[in-house]
């Protein structure tokens, strides 16, 4: 009667989504106090006051509610080149931003954009995010998983073996979610080296999406290696939703870099794919205060201190963690083979952690840290228990 | 290299958007003043005063820029179920009310979800909405046009010829865009009556998906049959960019109705389409603003007011029009068999208005009047001049 894709994942949603909503449900049944929902990366600290009350100034402006053009207006791609520019002097192209309705929009457009036909393959690093997966069916492509190692590190042996002359991108996360592992710039090296080694076998651009939402999130004093710098044929995707706590707003961007093959044919395709998607403009409002919002941030020494006593606490229990060196989501591992069961121990101590099997990976647990500081302190007799309990099974 | 459907959409943009575009270019060469810009559905007046006071408010609250639930927040889901009682008595089902990212956003989630298979077929009445053309093609089916008569009314005698075992569903639009003609209740009970007995016919349902941004801009007190009095497979697509002037926002509802066969089969396709398509939540700010909003509008009266100095200046010159009861398009008719001709010669007027050749049908021109009076008036003269000088041609 329906589409049998839009059902699928209709009535599956993705594992983060179903625990959000049994976390709201089961905070109104026993008090908010009392769970400790780590399910979703939706920030718990405040944008900047400023941030607000720059945007109530805009509210004063004629026609701030207006279209813009499809690509996004003027101004505020304008300010994104700029911003870029001053954080990673790396020089873009005003006619190559697309103002976007978040990272998942840029990631569909994209993905839609470089699909030809059903033979062509997207390869991720697993765990993934699951919403890849979605975006490439609805291209109508195939979606290839190469392997990571214990630290969460992309398997380059797996990748040299898994590119063949149907890749026509490789998406990449760092900060990455859900490991919270930061790609360093020698990663980015080794996996650009590969690819052009691969481009002149197979005769045809290789593009990497780079999927960045967190970039700005990194602890630890990294620098984050920009990926124009290093390999030509890039697609980057961004959205204001984590560095700046919008996560709602639906507001971002989309980059084909000034280096990369096909430039304007690719951002053309972009145009008519945001168009069949039903894309008309991002979020006017907020691309208008992409002027002002680029150059802010939420203070992330919150989920740094958040991320070491997280970190530090459940180490010391016993717990097999990842080190997260961005974003906010750490992994652990289950304690137990039997991860389903330590799920449900988990949901009966009140602890909401997501599971990493539909991130391909199995095995794990995702803890969103964008809480408040209280809860992860008061969840530690929580894991502790559970850990306890785990191994008593 | 890309996706052939996104590089035929992105290269060859809607003529709306294309001639919107030249507007602002020309309007930076020689004045804004000097060029007459009836190419775009961009309202020109601005939301009450009242609507950006209580959205400054929202700004003060918490968590207002935070994702909310994918079909959207309850509250407001809410909000649109008490609006539609109180304005037309209908009751609707808050789960099975969808928040969108504009009605673009509505009609390509509903396509995708109805689509089943390259065989299935989607109904549009000529002059159409361009962009149904594309949702459909992303849908991977096929639309099918139905002529309308002389007063741009549905030619039933067609709909009924066009209607067949692959029918998934007919698309309406009234008031109507380009046109501005309104479907009174006799139309809407003859188009039910006619499904009704079509449904009996193949024995599926046929749903009617009912694109109505433009609902309350309606003129000569006409009351808009509200469809799910007439019908049970109806699904409803709804923004507040035109009634509130928002439409840079992207913030509007999808409704399927209380009645409507496997409704929440339906619904949870819808879920899994707006997925797949990259949409994660409506924009939570505005969201947020339904509670409020739902219950204002611009002052219609300003459009009523250009719709008749536009409508009866123009047929004194002699141009054919077709009478607009609704919406802020007037279609006239090119005084000359040579329409491009007469496009070509509005150019060099500087009238810009929208040739219908893209809407299916064409001959016409759409003038989209939701522009200051001021325009209209100065634009009297230069529309006398263009229809003298192609009678000349």
């Amino acid at each position: 009667m329906f589409n049998k894709d839009s059902l699928e994942f209709g009535l599956a949603p993705s594992s983060i989504r179903e625990l959000f909503e049994y976390g709201k449900l089961r905070k109104k049944q026993i008090g908010e106090d009392n769970v400790f929902d780590f399910s979703i990366g939706n920030p718990i600290i405040n944008p900047p006051k400023e941030f607000n009350d720059k945007l109530k100034e805009l509210l004063d402006k004629d026609n701030i509610h207006s279209y813009t053009s499809a690509i996004g207006d003027e101004i505020a791609r304008n300010s994104v080149v700029e911003s870029i520019k001053n954080k990673y002097g790396v020089s873009l192209d005003k006619d190559l931003v697309f103002l976007i309705c978040g990272s998942a929009s840029g990631l569909s457009i994209s993905i839609k954009s470089l699909s030809e036909s059903d033979d062509d393959e997207f390869i991720v690093f697993s765990p993934y995010f699951p919403d890849y997966k979605v975006f490439v069916r609805n291209a109508g492509s195939k979606m290839i998983e190469v392997n990571t190692d214990e630290y969460m590190m992309p398997d380059l042996v797996d990748l040299d073996k898994k590119i063949n002359e149907h890749t026509k991108a490789i998406i990449i996360n760092s900060p990455n979610n859900p490991s919270g592992v930061v790609y360093d710039e020698k990663m980015i090296q080794s996996i650009s080296q590969l690819l052009m080694n691969k481009e002149k076998k197979y005769n045809h651009p290789i593009y990497i999406i780079s999927d960045e939402p967190y970039r700005e999130l990194i602890y630890d004093n990294i620098k984050y290696p920009f990926l124009t710098k290093y390999y030509n044929n890039v697609i980057i995707t961004y959205s204001l939703s984590k560095v700046l706590s919008l996560p709602g707003e639906r507001i971002g961007y989309l980059i084909v870099s000034p280096n990369a093959e096909y430039k304007y044919e690719l951002f053309n395709a972009f145009k008519g794919s945001a168009r069949m998607l039903g894309y008309i403009n991002a979020p006017s409002l907020f691309q208008h205060s992409l002027s002002f919002a680029l150059n802010m941030s939420v203070n992330i020494d919150e989920y740094n201190e958040n991320r070491n006593i997280l970190y530090n606490s459940l180490k010391e229990i016993g717990y097999d963690c990842i080190y997260p060196s961005g974003a906010f989501y750490m992994l652990i591992k289950s304690p137990i083979a039997d991860y389903d069961k330590f799920y449900d121990l988990a949901i009966k101590h009140e602890i909401l952690i997501v599971p990493t099997k539909t991130f391909g990976k199995a095995g794990y647990f995702r803890i969103a840290y964008c809480v408040k500081k209280e809860q992860i302190i008061n969840s530690i007799p929580q894991f502790k228990k559970l850990f306890k309990e785990s191994k008593e099974c």
